[in-house]
C-alpha cells in the first residue's frame, strides 16, 4: 500500500478553505499513486480549540463528515481526517475519521489524551475505544497527537491488531523533539507503521512545528518533512518488511502484562 | 551528579580480566569527576550465556559481588555492574547491582525480559521487583538490556520514583537502531535520565554493537559512543533540567491507567 501524509497550514474557523486544502492534497496524493491520505489534527476547523464551538455554529460535525466523504469519493482515495465530533449529551470530542475511496466511513476514533487546558476547556476525553479497519490488506488504527506520546496508546492499538497507526497531529513549537524521537520509537517497539501528520506555520497564537513523519516497524524513517513549509510525503508500506521485523523483534509476544499491571500500583498509591 | 558509562569488550569466562577492566574504567571515571560508573550487562563474566555455568564453577556470584564492592570502595566511585545472581532454589538470574562509593550494595535488580533462547536456556526471568536507591540526590533505578526495549519497564521504574535509570546492556548487531532510537524515547516519555552501557567487539559468536548512550528527560542525547571501539562517556545530570522537563511534559501524571488495563484484554483473549 502506498500512503501519503499531508503537512499543511489550516485557517482557523474557515472550514471551506481547509476542506478545499484537504481535497487538493487528496488529488495530488491520488495522482501520486497513494491509496490513503493522512491529514493533521482538527485540520478541518483549524487547530484553535477555543474557536471550535463558534465554528460549529456555522456548520456541524455531521456536515464536515459528509464533505470529507465527498473528498474521498471524488478523488478516489481513502482518507484519514480529523474534526470535532459530538457525543450523545452534546459534549465535543476531537475525532479522527477513516473513509475508504468510495467515501464510506470505516472508523471514528475519539482522542483519549487531551493536551493542555485549551483542549480540556472545549473537549471531552474519549472513552478508549480503539477501532480497527481493514484497507488494502492492512489493519488500520487511529490515534491523535498527544495520544501517540504515550507508548501505552500505540501498544493498545497494536494489541488490537493494527499494522498501521494513523495519527493526525497538532504539535507546536518548541516540541519538535517529540516528532523526531517518538514516532520511530513507537513504530519499532510496537511493530507497526506510523503515519504522523502535523500542521506547519501559525494558527491563532500557536506555531506548529511540522516534521511530519512516516516510520516503519524496523525503526526506519520512510519519509520526513521539515519544520516549516507544506509538504506531501509518500511511502510504500511493505507487508514483508513488517513480517520480517516481527520475526526479529518479538516485543508484542514477549511482554509481561501481569508485571505491568503490578507496576501501576506505586502510582495509584502515590 | 556526573556519571560515566563504560563501553568495552569483555573476555568470556575471564572474570579476573573483566573485573580489572571495570576497575580501570572506575579509576578513570573517578579521575574525571564522575560520581557513578555504569558498565555493560554480564560484563564480569563476558556476554556468552552458555559459558556462565562453567564460569561459576571457578567463582561464585557472591565472590563477584565482593570484588565489585572492592572496585567501588578502592576507586571511591559508585558503580552499576552486572553479574549472574543465584536464587534460593539454585536458579540463575541476570542481575545488575548498584554499589555506593564505600562499596555498600544499595540495590540488586534481576532482569525481567530475557532475550532469546540462549539466555532462556541458562537464566530464569526476574519476578519484577524494581528497587530504587538514592545517591547524590538522585533516585536510581535499574533495568537490563532487553527490558529497556519495553516502554512498560521504564515506565514502571519511573512510576516507582526513579530519576535515573541505569541499563547494563549487551545489544548485538544488527540491532543498532535499538540503541539509537529507544533510549532517548524512553527518557523523554518517562521523564528520566537513561544511562545505557553496551559492549563492543566480539564475545563468543556474538558481535556487540556499541552505541552506548546517555539521554535526558527532554529527549536530548547528552553523550553517545560509536558502534565499534571502547569508550568512556561522561555527562552531568542536571536536576533543574529534569524539573523543567517534567513541567513541560506531564506524561507521568496524564496517563490513563484504567484504559491501559482495558487495552490489555485483546492480547489476552487472542
Amino acid at each position: 500500500m502506498r500512503i501519503a501524509v499531508l503537512q499543511a497550514n489550516a485557517v482557523p474557523g474557515q472550514v471551506d478553505t481547509n476542506v478545499a486544502r484537504i481535497a487538493g492534497a487528496a488529488r495530488r496524493a491520488a495522482e501520486g499513486g497513494a491509496h490513503l491520505l493522512v491529514t493533521p489534527e482538527l485540520f478541518t476547523t483549524g487547530y484553535v480549540p477555543a474557536l471550535v464551538p463558534r465554528t460549529l455554529l456555522q456548520t456541524s460535525p455531521e456536515a464536515i463528515v459528509r464533505r470529507l466523504a465527498d473528498v474521498a469519493s471524488s478523488c478516489g482515495i481513502a482518507l484519514v481526517a480529523s474534526a470535532p465530533d459530538r457525543g450523545p449529551d452534546g459534549e465535543l470530542f476531537i475525532a479522527a475519521h477513516l473513509f475508504d475511496r468510495a467515501g464510506a466511513r470505516l472508523a471514528t476514533y475519539r482522542k483519549t489524551h487531551l493536551y493542555g487546558p485549551d483542549e480540556a476547556a472545549v473537549f471531552t476525553q474519549g472513552r478508549g475505544e480503539l477501532p480497527i479497519a481493514a484497507l488494502h490488506g492492512f489493519r488500520i488504527g487511529l490515534l491523535i497527537c498527544y495520544d501517540i506520546e504515550f507508548p501505552e496508546a500505540v501498544r493498545g492499538v497494536a494489541l488490537a491488531g493494527a499494522d498501521l497507526v494513523c495519527a493526525p497531529t497538532a504539535l507546536p513549537e518548541p516540541f519538535g523533539v517529540v516528532a523526531r524521537t517518538l514516532p520511530p520509537a513507537r513504530a519499532l517497539e510496537s511493530q507497526v507503521f506510523i503515519a504522523y501528520a502535523n500542521h506547519c506555520g501559525q494558527e491563532g497564537d500557536t506555531v506548529l512545528c511540522g516534521q511530519s513523519i512516516i516510520a516503519a516497524p524496523d525503526g526506519s524513517v520512510l519519509a520526513a518533512a521539515g519544520a516549516a513549509g507544506e509538504d506531501l510525503l509518500f511511502a510504500d508500506l511493505d507487508p514483508e518488511l513488517q513480517r520480517a521485523s516481527r520475526a526479529d523483534n518479538r516485543y508484542l509476544s514477549e511482554r509481561r502484562p501481569d508485571l505491568y499491571a503490578a507496576w501501576e500500583r506505586p502510582a495509584r498509591a502515590g
